[in-house]
């Protein structure tokens, strides 16, 4: 068992995907977890997944971290600290200065609350989604306020280190535009663009491909939430959406008249703009220049690629990123394999030589 | 060597990602490949690439296929239908109606031309990306028109079929209309949301995850190419993008005023129009719900998702689709595993005994 940084017991309270995850990831550091939920029947199904235990008379939490939908996060925050006198509390809800101002007009006692942010999720909800390793290597803001010092909130950097997640300091108002730009106003323009499909013929949605998926993944989310982290970090998303809409009014003017002189050159760079803009993410995905690629077709069946990474692994090369391609109805997948430009005429040889087809 | 339809030789005009990939298909079914192209080391590569053969006197093709960029598609057909008054002329151009209505004009032999458009793609352009199975399992349309019959018209289905493309008949309206909402509007959906992104803050792209990739992955596409094809869409394109404004506005307006009454209807209805819409999206891609998906640790080192996928095989459990998901910074990935909802439990037991740290 590795040794934790918190002492614990640490209370958590909303045992969905994230509490849920928190308690499996504390607990396989041995902390002791002790469990709340508004509904029995998921509390039971995270004691029993081994997310932590129920609650017990006398317990004496460290630290309390509120994991419930964003519109009661602070209801349970504030009943929370007068619950727990001499508990920290934190809360892991996607917005942070509602929660922190809600707070702030009750009177509630800052000095033992900092607010927080995962930025890890999944599709699926519920207890049975978490897993303890969900945050490992993803950044987890810790929304700093005057009212409380670093040195007195160190619990919470504890539970973020405990966890293997990445501390990132920023003020709740810093947070809530970030996330207004890198997660809320794509969910919305996604979600747009998906309804825009209710009512296309099957002859048009038959000749999707992976971009469009790409585009409208996120349109899959859970509207319940979202209308709740919506209407809290309303006025930052809107900001980013009324400039979006500038752009999209010239674009479509644009395309109205394209005929019009300057109006070609309008759309190229608005599409310019895009490949600058999608150039400054960071990290491996999209469409990495710094890597190579090779396509690799790969029989649909078992084995196949246990088949080809295990031919790659042999060859020495460290796959960078990995994308199996499907088309509907056929019998084949394309696996693209990423690797770094100096290996990449060595393995394309290598799997030449072992029997796989590549293009590419 | 696999008995082709076509009898050959077929001409392809424009050597770029999609010829190269059509004459390298064909030449693994042996048939006679010519290929020409306006850039003359474009051509070179294209044949050391084993697309073809350069042009000798006295070739008469059968068909030709042109697959210049969008803007000059309409003088190449018209060219070559002058040139080869024998051969059936097909193009590969990503918007029907424009081509059709230029030769159209122009008087143009249209009883020997007829439009077609592979749904088939990748970022990298150039004759080295070709690939010979870029089409296989992929639709390609056929745009119809009344001027031609199917029987003078066989060839470009021999085409299609001959390299493993599913065939789709429609019109040149219906196919540009198509296009315009599951691959031209969602371009500029996503270019615009890149756009955003060009003065944010490191802090806030950091905490990128990949939600944001996904909707931005298009918009790294080339500029050049795509003023081209939405020049030549913009009607249709202009109109989907309309629709998307006015609930764009909608949205924004309710965002301006969250606590009037309705408003949070009005966001929870169109988030709720977008999970509609992404559900009506068919194959195996985005959160498929008949896949069940389970999450491995995977060390950032040659071999380890050989080992893994070595003992999925093992377990004889077929792969339904994989994600890998890296973390920046992070020395491990988390490898998601889509399989049949029955498999689930005894591959997770299997395993887990084999070492796998899995949850989830």
């Amino acid at each position: 068992m590795t040794e934790s940084r918190l002492v614990g017991p640490v209370r958590i309270v909303g045992v969905g995907l994230l509490g849920a995850s928190i308690g499996l990831g504390l607990r396989a550091k041995g902390v002791d977890v002790i469990l709340a939920d508004a509904s029995p029947t998921h509390l039971a199904i995270a004691v029993d997944y081994g997310a932590g235990r129920p609650a017990a008379p006398g317990d004496e939490p460290q630290l309390v971290v509120v994991c419930v939908p964003p519109d009661v996060t602070a209801d349970v925050v504030a009943a929370e600290l007068e619950a727990h006198p001499t508990a920290i509390v934190t809360d892991v809800a996607s917005v942070k200065l509602a929660v922190y101002t809600d707070l702030l007009a009750r009177g509630a006692d800052l000095s033992r609350y900092i607010g927080s942010h995962p930025m890890a999720g999944r599709e699926l909800g519920g207890p049975m989604s978490g897993r303890a390793d969900l945050f490992v290597g993803r950044p987890w803001v810790v929304a700093a306020h005057d009212g409380i010092t670093y040195r007195d909130g160190s619990a919470i950097d504890d539970l973020i280190l405990d966890l293997g997640a990445t501390l990132v300091e920023l003020t709740p108002e810093q947070h809530d535009r970030a996330v207004a730009l890198i997660s809320h106003a794509p969910q919305v323009v996604s979600s747009l663009m998906a309804r825009r499909l209710i009512d296309a013929p099957h002859t048009a949605l038959n000749l999707a491909g992976q971009g469009l998926r790409d585009v409208t993944r996120v349109a899959a989310s859970d509207p319940e939430l979202w209308v709740q982290i919506l209407g809290q970090n309303a006025a930052p998303v809107a900001e980013i959406l009324r400039a979006y809409r500038d752009d999209l009014d010239r674009f479509i003017a644009a395309l109205e008249d394209v005929e019009a002189p300057g109006a070609r050159r309008r759309i190229a760079e608005e599409l310019f703009g895009g490949n600058t803009g999608v150039e400054r993410l960071p990290g491996k995905h999209g469409v990495d220049r710094r890597f190579a690629s090779l396509i690799v077709m790969v029989d649909d069946r078992p084995g196949q690629l246990a088949r080809l990474f295990n031919d790659v692994g042999d060859a020495g090369v460290n796959l960078e990123d990995f994308r199996m391609e499907h088309s509907p109805g056929a019998q084949v997948g394309l696996a693209e394999i990423f690797i770094l430009p100096e290996v990449h005429e060595r393995l394309t040889d290598e799997l030449a030589s072992r029997g796989w087809r590549i293009a590419g």
